[in-house]
């Protein structure tokens, strides 16, 4: 529960059930700052995307935003020109009752693909959102982004710049169609901090290529990926950028935030019980050693084995041999935590049990050394069970 | 049940219980033609790759083969030089039987990667095999081969070249692990045409790139694939190649047979209840096409969908926007069957009733129009059930 949690000063959240999601289910939620805020984003890589997603990329160009307002339940994604339209008159809606431009209102959507968003609900709903706004509706907030999450998912970091206490809060979503550089993820980021908004842009991206780029859950990406940055400054330091003093205080406190979210997520993989760590080192490169670390966390073999506590190292070595990475299968060690699955390719002298017992466990690491070259990579995945079949149902 | 079919002239073939498995299951294979046949083989492109797929590999230069002997129960995998020299061996042992140079004898192992080869258990297999073999075996044969199969692979195909009747008769298995280039799929094509050995390997190749290489059941590759294929001569004919007249008759026989084959292997799917063609046309190239038609066959998001019986195209939509394919979301057409479901990017105006209707069905096609060029692919796929994940926990 997050309900000791209170946003970044100047900020106000809300989330609430608007109709769009059947039996009273929460499933819009706004966060609102009382000034305008440098903004960031950083957005899916699929060639589909919704409209929202369309909208966003756009309003970011302004530099400055007042709010981000979405929903849950249904994605405006394959919507076309109607889509587009109607995400902007839920940005429209919002700016017109916040006195301010539409280029200052994020909206985000996420549900299932194609139908078109149910603007009427939409647009009373953003009306009862500004009004309930406050700084303590985390938890409600968090919760009204949700899907197939099974929990809400916030993370605060409190710092100092400049001497003056600032603060991040974080909420995220997403728990399935998980991969690489995003997927039916979205994630706000608030911040008191004053930033300059290209310094923040490039936290932002930073942050996010060692957070939630480096998660897999079905190796599926998302048409609606989302993660926004505000910082609204009213913490009162002098604005940071890449060259102030305290720059490191608050890029590492946002990646800890993103990396932090990133983690609640794998740990809510969909159906997943198990949190499984893949370390790829002494790859030819990094390129390759994330290639090869993918091609492990991917794999429906090795996801399956995970949840039959079934050590099966064979299935790795079958998935690091099929990566784009170069393997020189003589040379390949596996450890599964501190236990050593495969020496120089082949099947360690350690016990059948010692490795059912770390598979056993609900978190533990794949450690793969190439031994090729000086490039490392970590991606972080879940395992798959039968559960993660029904969901998608 | 094979009980009728009788091998090409010239060929005998056996399947036992070497006790390699449990419980008297069949485990060892062999095939046996009398002459010395011109051979042809494709491999798994997994860098970590079987003992007996180097071996081989090695053989296939010799350029011409007595006999294939496999086993069933261990891969023979990721086992280094200790498992060279046991597929070197098992090769050795056929040979001295058979009183033929240790090269024309290829070995092929599947099952589980790591453990080293019974190797007492595989040569007095190898004895028992021969004894055994005969002209009729090929159910027995076939089901020696099984790993996770549910049920024997063989197809056959009569012709005439050169006014003489001849016959090729194909054996695979192959039910999980399946993906672009072959996985842990095994496939055996004998015929007693007479075929130059450079011309048979083309054909091969071809014939492999149009059926095994054109199925995918849970996008992983394995380090055993292989399929081999021994020409006899026996059926009289004048040696068939490339410029021959019956060179088509022979090779849409060779295609035939293993796109059935194939076929086969999708339909037995491990855990799968559906049988999916995904058809991508319109792409920029086919090279795009086929990277289209895979990123939707492999999705875990559309198997799951297929099997709930949910049609849901915006999954359809999302793993053709993260392909490498160019896809350009407002030109997109996507039909089930004939049924269409998204017209330019968007939802059709067809009830979803009509849809479920064909996802409903045990076998439907997904047909995707991108509308940018002229490359058109196909894939064959099954669905994923919660079965997938018990057979592989």
């Amino acid at each position: 529960m997050y309900s000791e949690i209170t946003l970044p000063k100047g900020f106000k959240c809300a989330g609430i059930a608007a109709g769009i999601k059947p039996a009273s289910v929460k499933d819009m939620a706004l966060i609102l700052s009382e000034t305008p805020a440098a903004s960031a984003g950083v957005f899916t890589t699929n060639q589909v995307c919704a409209a929202p997603v369309k909208v966003c990329r756009e309003h970011l160009e302004h530099g400055l935003a007042r709010a981000i307002v979405m929903n849950s339940g249904v994605a405006n994604a394959c919507t076309g020109s109607e889509g587009i339209v109607a995400a902007k008159e839920m940005a429209a809606e919002a700016a017109r009752l916040l006195n301010c431009a539409p280029q200052e209102v994020f909206v985000c959507s996420t549900g299932k693909i194609g139908p078109q968003l149910p603007l009427d609900k939409i647009v009373a709903g953003i009306g009862t959102l500004i009004s309930a706004a406050d700084a303590e509706s985390v938890q409600k907030t968090a919760e009204a982004m949700m899907t197939t999450d099974t929990r809400p998912k916030v993370s605060v970091a409190e710092f100092a710049v400049d001497g003056k206490p600032a603060k991040i809060v974080g909420f995220a979503k997403g728990a399935g169609m998980i991969e690489p550089n995003m997927a039916t993820m979205l994630s706000y980021i608030t911040t008191d901090a004053a930033v300059e908004q290209h310094a923040l842009q490039a936290a932002l991206k930073k942050a996010v290529d060692s957070s939630f780029n480096r998660i897999s859950v079905d190796g599926d990406q998302s048409t609606n990926d989302t993660v926004l940055a505000l910082a609204n400054g009213e913490a009162g330091n002098t604005k940071l950028d890449e060259n102030s003093a305290d720059w490191a205080v608050f890029s590492e406190a946002l990646e800890r935030v993103c990396f932090e979210l990133a983690m609640m997520i794998v740990h809510d993989g969909e159906g997943a019980d198990k949190f499984v760590t893949v370390n790829v080192k002494g790859a030819v490169s990094e390129i390759e050693a994330d290639l090869a670390a993918r091609a492990v966390a991917n794999s429906m073999l090795n996801k399956t084995a995970w949840a039959g506590t079934y050590p099966d190292w064979g299935r790795i070595m079958d998935a690091i041999g099929y990566s784009k990475a170069k393997v020189v299968e003589e040379m390949v060690d596996i450890l599964y935590d501190e236990t050593q699955a495969v020496a120089k390719g082949c099947r360690s002298t350690v016990a059948q049990e010692a490795l059912i017992k770390v598979v056993s466990q609900t978190e533990f690491a794949i450690n793969i050394d190439l031994h090729l070259g000086e490039g490392s990579a970590t991606v972080y995945t879940c395992n798959c069970t039968e559960e993660y079949v029904r969901i998608n149902y």
